[in-house]
């Protein structure tokens, strides 16, 4: 089965699957794209005009991000990533959702849009108004992080799942832009860092857009 | 297992939600609340503060409605919801999300949120140029909807699925304010009468919410 992942390098969502590609060993062509420069073909495995886009053996297209990870977790061998119990099961999505829905809402789209998209697009300046909500934003959940991570070894329980990539992922993406304020959230930065030191995190951490660099610490383990 | 879903009557989500439950025929108290008056108990069930959440044998709750179609799924022994075939579940996915993410922000809240949740949360007067805007997507999804309902027998395929009830949940929420030109779009309109001639629809069909009638043809089956 040939597997083909179209992706935007700084995407919460194509992050949340490469991350998955890699833990649970699967072998894929991952292909970067921009959402605003989609052609024919890509618009037309995935109508919704949005990337990731995961297309099969040349024929079978899969999308959103919420569809792929389902599709991984029913159909490959490797790693599971949906706790075993439904009860933990459940929490795991509740926490994709969580980040996927409204940490997107309140913070990617205020920061990472603003100041990284709108560039590439170059679709006006970046409105500040947003930028300061998202970095106010962002400390409430920050803190809700820090709270689950006192609790359990990864959000969702005892488990690692799509739900610390998820999280992850749009924080990464933040990172980038140098605003996550990590020292003042100790227990969401050790989360974070056992995170960033897996193998799997390394090509996140080699990304590089438009000509920006990300800010110092980015690429760093110990930061 | 006792089960509680709690849910706002005019939410498309709830509403995908309690078609499910019909259908499966599941056993739950289905208990109408308003999500800017969530209690405490309510809020510890979901921190996110939206609803539905559903409730199980008054100790575990489950959120989003995503989560929760996963769960009955994989829990309840009626009606199956996803279809067998692993490209037909991919795209059943794929509607569920266009329709609550993309028809969502693109329609739903910028009909529905101004016309009537404006006024029962008391928070200002509709605003026009966002309804305007609203009347304009509608025609482009309604169009989509009757492509697809002129290629298959259900939106995602030969079965009946959540994408189904994910679509019928929020175009039957703006039929509650009279704004779904159906006689533009036949096979659209064919298409729901199916879904809405179901006994699984009447207790949707029977909803008032606010002192705010429906418009006319809302719970008519020969609209």
């Amino acid at each position: 089965m040939a597997l083909r992942l179209y992706h935007f390098p700084l995407s919460p969502f194509g992050r949340k699957l490469r991350l998955a590609f890699f833990e649970k060993e699967l072998l894929a062509e991952i292909i970067p794209a921009a959402p605003w420069e989609m052609d024919a073909d890509l618009t037309a495995m995935n109508p919704a005009g949005t990337l990731p886009v995961l297309q099969i053996d040349d024929k079978t297209a899969i999308a959103p991000s919420s569809a792929i990870c389902e599709y991984l977790e029913e159909q490959s061998q490797g790693m599971k990533l949906w706790p075993t119990d439904q009860f933990a099961r459940a929490e795991a999505r509740r926490l994709v959702a969580w980040f996927d829905e409204k940490f997107h809402r309140e913070v990617t789209e205020l920061i990472l849009y603003e100041k990284i998209y709108k560039r590439l697009k170059r679709s006006g300046h970046p409105d500040t108004a947003r930028m300061r909500a998202g970095l106010h934003n962002i400390r409430i959940h920050l803190d809700y992080v820090s709270y689950l991570a006192d609790r359990r070894r990864w959000l969702a329980g005892e488990e690692l799942s799509y739900a610390d990539f998820a999280a992850a992922a749009h924080l990464s993406c933040i990172d980038y832009c140098g605003d996550v304020p990590w020292n003042a959230f100790p227990a969401a930065k050790d989360w974070y860092m056992r995170l960033k030191s897996r193998p799997a995190f390394r090509p996140l951490l080699e990304d590089r857009v438009g000509g920006m660099a990300p800010t110092g610490h980015y690429a760093e383990l110990d930061f």
